[in-house]
């Protein structure tokens, strides 16, 4: 299966459009973990099987690992999803971009190390640097386009010939990189208003979109502005406020109370 | 001693614009190397003790190591330089992008973990996701701007506003981004009179100029657009052409021979 079919499988089975974003942070791990040579991985591991039934899709950022030297932490854990929920696609967020040769070893970074499913990536090197992704032809690549920051604006929102470039980005990766179909579009959660536009330029191309929750992006403004006639080509990212619902011994059914809320919260609206 | 005191001093004391670039594929390492655990490692390592004394800095593109489980060997390697050279600086090309949040980890793992003294940068999620790089005081951030591929046209070309998105880049980094004096750019060696407009829009900010070498950029063009008053401001970054001069037992020595000759190109120029 492609990583496409995969999330359209796993939008009907788990009737969920939320995505469960893995961004380990060990200061905030409940005290019994703290210290454990393997706490990202148990901590994240608790999170994913308290969740597995409830999302579309999990999305391992990989800096969080990256700081603490715990790449084989990110390994165990993808490994783990993948024979325990085979079924539900990993993304890795990654953001990269480079040119050919060195997107060539990214690919096999995410594609083969680790057994990701999908990876992000960054637009601004062009099409040369997406190609490698590509190249897997069961694996998808999700574009940043509008990204959720206040930062987001400063090129994103500059004028190019009649649009803004985050809307030329949209349709240059509808209407050209995905000729294959393994494409998706990142679109934060705190502008409505851009989320309805990709999907106009878009038609019904997956979104990822990150900034509910801990970055204030309203649940039903996204849903109405993003779904597909048929309810789903969103996944709608929730990191913080899922993985931090509670901070004692019991917070992965703290994290499986806030994943139910959010993905029934989202359901209202489809 | 910031990255820029320490470029500017090894530009001076090598006499030198050189930045070679560690992009080791052990399918081209010689036949003695291949097949030891460490065998990266000691490749970096015979290529860096050959030619520092001809360099102004030395550039780890991470995916070469993050591709082959190799993060270990990426640390001692960096370790290596700073120990032994300490006044050459050592910036990790890793072109990451991130929400702030996010970036604090990269930063983490690029200044803390790797001891890096400057990290490459994507700009196009916009200043926030550069600020966690710019508050180690001492590092550089080097942002993408034009980049040497053929791709790099498809969104940096785009005219916004009465100039190309790479000019707008240039000049949003160098009027605003760089306050506290720690930015960089990148600017592809295939498109000299792009560099001599990034150079007129920035200054005497330094330039990383890729694209020598294997991927045709002409020196003299390179030098002649992007040099300083003084004669500096570039780190012309050569990776294959140097790194495998040679294939067999001698390949640091032919390593060392490329450097020379490709130092004193530059230098016939400055």
């Amino acid at each position: 299966m492609t990583f496409i079919e995969s999330l359209n499988a796993a939008w009907t089975r788990n009737d969920s459009l939320l995505c469960v974003g893995l961004d380990p942070d060990p200061t905030k791990f409940p005290v019994h973990l703290q210290g454990r040579d393997d706490a990202i991985f148990e901590f994240c591991k608790s999170i994913v099987d308290a969740t597995a039934d409830l999302v579309c899709c999990f999305k391992p950022q990989i800096a969080y690992f990256a700081s603490r030297r715990a790449e084989d932490q990110l390994e165990a854990l993808i490994a783990h999803i993948r024979v325990t929920y085979p079924g539900i696609p990993v993304i890795l967020d990654a953001k990269r971009g480079d040119i050919g040769s060195t997107a060539e070893q990214y690919a096999i970074e995410a594609f083969e190390r680790y057994g990701a499913d999908a990876v992000t990536a960054n637009p601004y090197m062009g099409r040369d640097s997406v190609e490698p992704y590509l190249a897997y032809r069961n694996k998808g690549v999700i574009l940043l386009c509008r990204t959720s920051t206040p930062g987001g604006s400063d090129l994103q929102f500059l004028h190019v010939g009649g649009m803004k470039l985050y809307e030329r980005v949209a349709r240059l990766v509808a209407s050209e990189w995905n000729a294959s179909g393994q494409c998706a579009l990142v679109v934060g959660a705190t502008f409505p208003a851009e989320i309805a536009r990709v999907r106009e330029l878009t038609s019904d191309m997956p979104l990822l979109v990150p900034g509910i929750g801990a970055q204030g992006g309203d649940i039903e403004a996204t849903v109405n502005a993003g779904r597909t006639a048929n309810g789903t080509g969103l996944m709608i990212n929730s990191s913080r406020a899922i993985l931090y619902a509670g901070r004692n011994e019991d917070y992965a059914a703290a994290a499986r109370q806030a994943a139910l809320a959010t993905r029934d919260a989202i359901n209202r609206f489809r």
